[in-house]
């Protein structure tokens, strides 16, 4: 089965990336924007067919490996 | 109003930080994955209070910067 995961800083962690967007999009010519963060999204294919397996097993990996716990938050979405 | 940009590699573009995820993934003991493919999540805070207009602003932020469309593809949440 597929499920997605998204990984974004928390609030009030800077985002020298998002910044640096908001700074080029602005010179683009692009209007409108306020502000932008950037985040990570994971596309996983799981051999598990039952969601709760399968989410047991994406908490792991992102617990030991797709997301710093200390400035990022995450989100499954199975 | 807030709105979320997913840019993700297009089918078939070989993605080398996806197949280094796997393989740390099978080292750390997480069951289960078949694979896994990295995208990128733009959280954007825009001035437009219009959707259409949001819409249009982000579809030429992708455009111009946030996706390369000859090997990714994007889509917008607004």
């Amino acid at each position: 089965m597929k499920a997605r995961v998204v990984v974004t800083l928390k609030p009030g962690v800077l985002d020298p990336q998002g910044k640096a967007i908001e700074g080029a999009l602005g010179s683009l010519g692009v209007k409108g924007v306020a502000s932008v963060r950037q985040g990570k999204v994971f596309d996983v294919e799981l051999a598990a067919g039952d969601p709760a397996e399968a989410r047991a097993s994406l908490e792991a990996a992102c617990q030991k490996l797709l997301a710093n716990t200390v400035i990022e938050n995450y989100s499954i979405d199975v």
